[in-house]
């Protein structure tokens, strides 16, 4: 009943007899325990955090479920192997548009090893998580019945640049994405980034967190975007989802706060904000040149 | 009429024959333009910001006036050489209480040669830079007349520990500085850290910028916090200042906000609010064991 994830957009992938993560069809995620203790770091990561009181119900949303672990049949044939089992977030989305994140302006942890160290700054330097304190690890992007998804490569991802993730952030939330970049409509940004229930506001929360907890440092931990394009363009009422993931090297925060992902994060937001306010400002122009009497509403339309 | 700066607490000093800033007795601050290029990229700096209009006013008092460059005879004898000419920012203080920090949980910025980076990364880890997002470059502690200033000297500043640096913020603020950091009874802290003028809401108002402004990257930048403990005692309307100095590393910020200066920022703002908060608990306990019927006024009085 197990199989490889269809929506995976970043980390190994289970395919060519190689080892990855499985699914289920009960809304479950297998991940295999990496041998080098990041596994059970991450293991021990999540039962940390699951039965830790200080952290407040409005936060553990944004992590996946965790179901402890399991011995299972490893995708690359070696046989039983320990996995996580962790709720599959993406179960819930039909045809999800994703985008995997990873937030800070350094991967690495001072108390790593130098080899460590150097081998994470040098990705940092190549991509954009020195500069913008945050790189894309990998998307998908649903663009309709016939073209189904766009998903760049790998090495296409680790080659985007600053403008790349300005574009690719405006992209994400276009109806006419396949088109190209620089045409984006931005039209679908009110409602998946704008709103009470949409990504900045999520992502505030988030932040509000991190200003205050000094429990945990998430190094090189990932944000998931994800959202079902289709729902948003017939107007239902599905809500764009933020989660977290990746904990094999999280630290103990002893006291002081994560400045390095607040910092990315902060980065992202400003991102987030101005493509939001970038679609607000072209929907004012568009009510303003339609000559409609109107004022435009906070979901981008005119009234 | 020059002479060598009575408070400098951090930065080459202008003694034994070495180069180093003077002041003369109008309050000006005569900093002597570095011959590899830092100094033009300070004066650069300050001048492009003098005139930049998207600086709102409430964060220009953070920086000290610059009334350009000037050529004197350099402190070390070599001869005539252009200074940096800003205001001196201590000079209105009779006996000021200064901490210099050094912002950011990396001094380094991505174009830099890697040789440069290395030896910042290296001080950086070596420091608490990497793990607080700060360190503290340098400070003195006005201790009263008898005393006089606590100024530890460049090798123990180089050594402060993330432990050393709580209770230093701490001792910073207390009325029984000199009796040792375990005892430090934070008694200045309401009236310091606290209120309406006081240094919490002075960094609350530069994070509000820092989260906004796209303009610049202030690597390996330092944040001035001068106060007179003596006004403060004596009840006096002496204000804590902030200042914001160093400039030979800032680069434009290109439609990114900095992150890495924001992020550090964040977890000095979580260290002051912790002091705060813990002296206002004392406080109250305190009032409760005089058992006065009273409230702790936000200065940490009982009334």
């Amino acid at each position: 009943m197990l199989k490889v994830p269809e929506h995976q957009v970043a980390g190994h992938l289970a395919i060519d007899g190689k080892l990855g993560p499985l699914v289920d069809d009960s809304g479950r995620f297998y991940k295999p325990l990496q041998g080098d203790g990041r596994g059970n770091k991450e293991l021990a990561f999540y039962e940390s955090f699951s039965s830790d009181t200080r952290v407040p119900d409005h936060i553990r949303k944004y992590f996946p479920v965790c179901y402890g672990s399991q011995l299972l049949e490893a995708s690359n044939g070696s046989g039983l192997l320990h996995h996580l089992v962790l709720q599959d977030i993406v179960s819930s989305h039909r045809n999800p548009s994703i985008m995997d994140i990873k937030i800070g302006s350094r991967t690495w942890y001072p108390e790593a090893s130098d080899n460590y160290i150097q081998k994470c700054l040098e990705k940092d330097r190549r991509t954009t998580t020195v500069s913008l304190g945050f790189r894309i690890a990998g998307l998908q992007l649903y663009e309709g019945k016939e073209s189904g998804y766009w998903r760049p490569g790998r090495k296409e991802v680790q080659s985007f640049t600053v403008y790349n993730v300005r574009s690719i952030l405006r992209r994400f939330v276009s109806s006419n994405s396949s088109i190209g970049n620089e045409n984006s409509d931005c039209s679908f940004a009110p409602s998946i980034y704008g709103g009470s229930a949409g990504i900045l506001e999520q992502l505030l929360e988030l932040k509000a967190w991190f200003e205050d907890q000094t429990i945990y440092h998430f190094h090189s931990c990932s944000l998931l975007i994800l959202f079902d394009k289709e729902s948003v363009s017939k107007g239902s009422a599905s809500v764009p989802e933020i989660k977290l993931i990746d904990f094999a090297h999280v630290v103990e925060g002893k006291g002081v706060i994560d400045h390095n992902f607040l910092g990315g994060l902060c980065s992202l937001i400003k991102f987030v904000s101005e493509v939001l306010s970038d679609s607000k400002e072209s929907s004012i122009k568009d009510c303003v040149e339609s000559e409609k009497p109107g004022i435009c509403t906070d979901n981008g339309n005119c009234q």
